[in-house]
């Protein structure tokens, strides 16, 4: 008898995952929040917690060496990371740094590597504790586990959103994709033509956007400055659709965002038509963004009104009444993730 | 200008690490300490600690899947992880799990691993809290950040030996490498004539000792209710002669150990004369054994005398007075690390 084979692209990324962690449960009373947030929250004592988040990062699937440096994928692991930290309404403190990497890399690119790392670590505070360096066969893999501490009560989960809750953004979305875009078409020309220079004319925003995205650890000090306590939050690193997807399901609510309130910066605009993909695509499905998408209670909406970080750009609604896109032409469309899929 | 490039095995793993650690420096109160032990240590507040540690496994490099099934992979991914939270004194209490596959693997090959990391987790009793599962372009990658608590007191590092302590062994050494042969000895006749049924005769300890090791959380619960506080402390995952030159250097010490001393099972001196290799050279420097080297007072000899779980192998001596490795003959060598060279 054969034994059954299942491919994991029949289940995708997510499906995998969820089926991985239904027979997962927790034992030790200090863990209070596993799999299934932004990051895993952990008693220690006294008010406080630990939050706790893993990302890995894999050369060919996550990052093309052809055309980012290694310096930028360094910084950029370090950013996903704290990222996710924030996400919870906290601050990251620590990080470990797990590197494999065949012999197709020196001593000088790992240094470049983890210059980008170290540059990171010092612009949000974050100290490198620990790690491991081993060799690998082919290719760099980059993983990374990320600490903070947080007041028990200061922490926001996924699914705290309640029907009227308004739905926020911060910064523009949809830069992260153009630029990446922007890389692919220029890395083809190159290899069909390396005698033609790249055309990077005006699009230094969005090649940043996707190069070197920054965590909004800004953010994470405005909300408390203007003491705001969002009801719920994410970060958005798979698409605005997809991650308001997991709030609305985490908090068993419903949602409506409104295409003429999303935030895009005019250089995401114009690449976009330029690929003659429709703005708002780039936004509700692009990723690699790193912003905060959180929910906020209606009593604070002055606090944040006019506010240059943070767009509104919806409200919750109650789970019966669906999720909701309303469009350019007020046209309500179901919201459909259509995110990253790494198994393909 | 050609940009100069510097072949990683020039500087081997560890001389990579230590150049990489040169430039790291901690900025938060809270990290007390960083790279450089068996885990890092965070301050928590209150007289506590989180101790913290990761290990990456990859494909090739560290496991072989024609001769160790997935489960086995996974069981020894968690228990290499509790073992360094082990040897900081410390019992583990949560991991983060991430993964990267290629599509060679199936859906019914992920559920091993992770049967086997369940069973791990179970045993050692320890959540799985979060995680990151992804795609690779060409084999398997595990990497797992554990994390524990102790009181900061009870907390044991590398640097803590002094002279005239003891020196002190947990199980049997050496039986790890010895399994890794019979493997690989199995793995090559397999190759050459697949009829050949394998000869395991009489090698389930030495296998089981490679495929499946144990962290000694054990231990730490005998030294515990023994009421002895190690000096310092680490896991033996790349031989004895090289642990114990970690301690020595962290200790700034010597060391004088006895080859009649060191504890080897039958069944793994069996197979290294079988070999024709020096039983002792296996212990030394065969690695993955997982057993935990610490060095106590004087004092607390009386306290572990007699005890199965731990064999007294020698004394620290002051760091002018050097490492040495007494031989059957009663002759001093001194020590050397051997280990495990990833960077080839």
């Amino acid at each position: 008898m054969e034994a059954k084979r299942t491919e994991i692209h029949e289940l995708g990324e997510f499906g995998l995952i969820s089926q991985l962690e239904s027979s997962i449960s927790l034992m030790n009373p200090s863990s209070i929040r596993g799999i299934g947030d932004d990051a895993a929250v952990i008693d220690i004592g006294n008010g406080f917690v630990q939050v706790v988040s893993t990302d890995m990062l894999v050369e060919g699937i996550h990052f093309d060496l052809t055309y980012i440096p290694l310096k930028y994928v360094g910084y950029k692991a370090v950013a996903v990371n704290v990222s996710d930290i924030c996400a919870m309404n906290a601050l990251a403190e620590q990080i470990t740094v797990s590197v494999a990497l065949s012999n197709r890399f020196s001593v000088e690119a790992v240094e470049e590597l983890y210059d980008g790392i170290k540059m990171a670590c010092s612009n949000y505070k974050v100290d490198i504790v620990g790690g491991d360096t081993t060799s690998s066969l082919s290719g760099l893999v980059i993983s990374i586990t990320v600490l903070g501490r947080a007041k028990k009560e200061d922490v926001v989960y996924r699914s705290g959103a309640k029907a009227n809750d308004l739905i926020v953004v911060t910064g523009d979305l949809g830069a992260a994709y153009m630029g990446l875009q922007i890389l692919e078409r220029e890395k083809q020309i190159f290899q069909e033509n390396p005698q033609i220079q790249p055309d990077l004319d005006a699009k230094d925003y969005i090649l940043q956007r996707q190069m070197r995205p920054e965590a909004r650890v800004d953010v994470i000090g405005f909300l408390k400055e203007l003491n705001v306590q969002p009801t719920s939050m994410i970060d958005i690193s798979d698409g605005l659709a997809s991650e308001l997807l997991h709030i609305c399901k985490n908090s068993s609510v419903g949602c409506n965002i409104y295409d003429d309130k999303i935030p895009i910066d005019s250089q995401t605009s114009l690449t976009a038509l330029e690929f003659e993909i429709d703005p708002s695509t780039c936004a509700l499905n692009g990723g690699e963004d790193y912003e905060l998408l959180f929910t906020i209670s209606q009593n604070d909406f002055d606090k944040i009104k006019g506010n240059p970080h943070m767009t509104l750009i919806g409200h919750i609604t109650n789970s019966d009444e669906g999720k909701y896109y309303i469009d350019k032409q007020g046209s309500a469309v179901e919201l459909k993730a259509q995110g990253w899929v790494h198994f393909g």
